[in-house]
């Protein structure tokens, strides 16, 4: 039976990260992986997204090439060139993973991994032992009941960065980042899009002028919307697909070729042994301490099978500090307050800390600022004006509480007001923070003027 | 004759800036532009460059469309319209800064102001008085005895920008910010441009990796480039015009259609009224105290007639933090050690800080950390995987020194270096920070890594 001090269960971006970090502080660390080195993230989610995407974003530009005093005649995509392109990113970067693990002498375990008591793990029949078991499993597309996916006409993100043929029409249900991501780059390349979101705005987890700065956005550009609305059943019998729809109004039947389902994750904690060890699980999630500890000791979980935020680079964050903590170094909890959420369709959403709904709600006595990038320089340059950044601040103690920026670029722009939160920034300080001329990111400074009633451009 | 609390003489970003935060301070405020409101910056520099440029960035996905998965016939530029796109962005901006003038009730005088004792202003024969005269009149293309600019054959930056014809062979003399992105945009639209740098590296202050990635870059994308080489003299007798250029291998003769001449700027002192005031001027520069004083009382210098760094957001700044002085707010000088420069080619670049050879040279024991974007998803995803993230800190106290980007959309990322240094940040800080996954931000967070041996994806 092969021993290691470490073995990781997963190598998604919180699996091959603590493997490397693992590594890196010197114990003998074994990864497992029953299908692509990299995980939903780099296969089937963040990196190949991000590829479609920038297609359609250059697709944008052959249309509107006129606007920059160029000219194209027969501006066309390639639909499989563009989902080729996407999968050879994805490969690329799984490929690039391995390298990792060789360079950092991780051994990849292939196999569908069980987790024993004392310490063990089955994979596939064959047994193996560690000191600390990390589980970092991670999650899949949600399925709702009324919405059962068949992958053909039914499908979740996986099956929707790897179908055939593009569809004509496409109801997109769920308006998170998947959805809204799916929704742009599907109508940008043509195809008629349908968003239908259960909640009263789409991006719901965003602030609420963002969520109408999409809608209006996505508006413009041909999106079709429903919000507070519900699709109850569907047909799949016919040629295409029918969903039936709830909305204020009364029922709705759509008609689509294709119903992508994006409402949500959940978790891989089924048959991976959590019963046999005893680890305690509540409301689809597995229970851990500041340090990712679970209930029994040695056995450990991290990423998007435990309650934070279920995104890459916060399971990331957890592995490193998880095996931190295992070393011995001094680590500091993670604060979950302070995690940027990104969205990548045009236009770019990125944001964190607390929305002006949430910080009223918890009652602080707030000032909000706001700078339009209609009102930026850089941003007439470059033809992309649409969208701003809006800063909340405490007015009694200063403090930073949230940031929420709508535009080309921002996702890029967010890790100034994380790393600013984290050092308990003031406004004052960031306001004399000399941002370049010209750039987006002055629109940053320029909100935070607003906040104080000192903003220049306004 | 007209009293005003106070006359800013000029109206580029140094002056309308600090015109508008002096009307919010409650002082009545009046701006002398003998011009167009916004001054270079807005009218033949920053803005209509960043217009340009981004016409021949789209022009590049037009010439690359099928990288990604797009396909388009007869892809070609207009130049005239490139030309009158970049044109109406200027003039949209300077009606802007109209709007502010108006909307903050600033007084604009038009004409030329020559500055009188005793606080006054002379502008075309009409006197103005003001308890404060800031003197914001910016600069200009510098001239070279050797490289004299008839504005036909041998240019500066403002003909540059408004050509009536493409040129089939162009020479950029210089290549600080200005050369390097007209050489780009030039022959990224097709001319075909050599550029003449007098010292061993283009964009010479900037960190001497950046340079050699720069000149990479330039020279795939097909820029001829000399440096250690220096134009000794210009025949512009024929048709176009020919460049005797001293290399260190000898004399060379190059023709062209026309020169570029971007070496440096020259300050608009002169006929201004500074010798009938006795204001105090030392190599071409106006002396200023912390708070942009000048030796006499009540006149005030901000901007690129003041020896900081001649940028726009250096200028905006000054004035701002000069006129709030004046008011009685506690005001910090401004740390000229933490400016951000930025530069609009492809790959950008942005950087702030002591470069690696600056750091050696003041002594410091260093920390060096570099993050190549070859190894980044979101790179990888976007199709521009050129440049790096370079992260200096100093090995004792662990201050961040420098930071240096070179890559697509850096000019947007430099914020969080300048803001996190402005904090004090330390380098575990900056890991510690979860940038969100995944972006070309994330390179700022693995190169920190790197510098401290943690570095994760390398």
């Amino acid at each position: 039976m092969s021993k290691y001090d470490i073995i990781v269960l997963g190598s998604g971006p919180g699996g091959y990260v603590t493997a490397i970090r693992a590594s890196q502080l010197g114990f003998k660390t074994a990864v497992v992986e029953k299908e692509s080195l990299g995980g939903v993230c780099l296969n089937w989610g963040c990196i190949p997204t991000k590829a479609l995407l920038k297609s359609a974003q250059v697709f944008e530009y052959l249309k509107h090439a006129e606007d920059y005093g160029l000219s194209v005649k027969e501006a066309d995509k390639d639909f499989d060139a563009v989902i080729k392109r996407s999968r050879g990113v994805a490969e690329g970067m799984s490929k690039g993973v391995q390298f990792l693990m060789k360079k950092n002498k991780i051994d990849v375990i292939e196999g569908f991994g069980k987790l024993k008591p004392g310490k063990k793990i089955d994979v596939d029949g064959k047994e193996y032992s560690a000191d600390h078991i990390i589980i970092a499993t991670g999650a899949r597309s949600r399925e709702l009941p009324s919405l059962p996916q068949d992958g053909k006409k039914v499908i979740g993100y996986r099956e929707a960065m790897s179908l055939s043929e593009q569809p004509k029409k496409m109801i997109v249900v769920g308006s998170g980042a998947i959805g809204v991501e799916f929704a742009y780059f599907y109508n940008s390349i043509g195809t008629e899009v349908t968003i239908v979101e259960f909640l009263p705005n789409v991006v719901p987890v965003e602030d609420e002028e963002v969520s109408k700065q999409l809608e209006r956005s996505f508006k413009k550009s041909g999106i079709n919307i429903m919000t507070s609305s519900e699709v109850t059943s569907v047909d799949t019998s016919g040629k295409g697909v029918k969903a039936t729809v709830k909305t204020s109004k009364g029922e709705e039947v759509l008609e689509a070729d294709v119903i992508l389902s994006a409402v949500g994750i959940k978790t891989n904690i089924e048959n991976i042994g959590l019963e046999d060890v005893g680890i305690a699980v509540d409301r689809d999630k597995i229970l851990v301490n500041d340090y990712y500890q679970t209930n029994i000791p040695g056995y450990y979980a991290i990423g998007d099978v435990t309650p934070g935020q279920a995104l890459a680079h916060v399971a990331s964050a957890e592995g490193i500090l998880c095996v931190e903590k295992i070393q011995g170094m001094h680590v500091e909890p993670i604060d979950y307050g302070n995690i940027p959420g990104c969205t990548y369709c045009t236009p770019e959403i990125a944001s964190v800390g607390l929305t002006e709904k949430q910080a009223k709600e918890k009652g602080f006595d707030i000032k909000v600022g706001k700078f339009p990038f209609s009102a930026s320089g850089k941003a007439s340059a470059g033809g992309h004006k649409d969208g701003f950044v809006k800063v909340i601040f405490d007015a009694k103690y200063g403090e930073w509480l949230g940031c929420h920026m709508i535009g080309t670029g921002v996702t890029d722009m967010i890790a100034e007001a994380v790393l600013g939160r984290k050092l308990e920034t003031t406004g004052h300080e960031v306001l004399k923070t000399v941002h370049p001329h010209p750039t987006m990111s002055e629109a940053v400074m320029e909100a935070v003027a607003d906040a104080y009633d000192e903003v220049i451009h306004l």
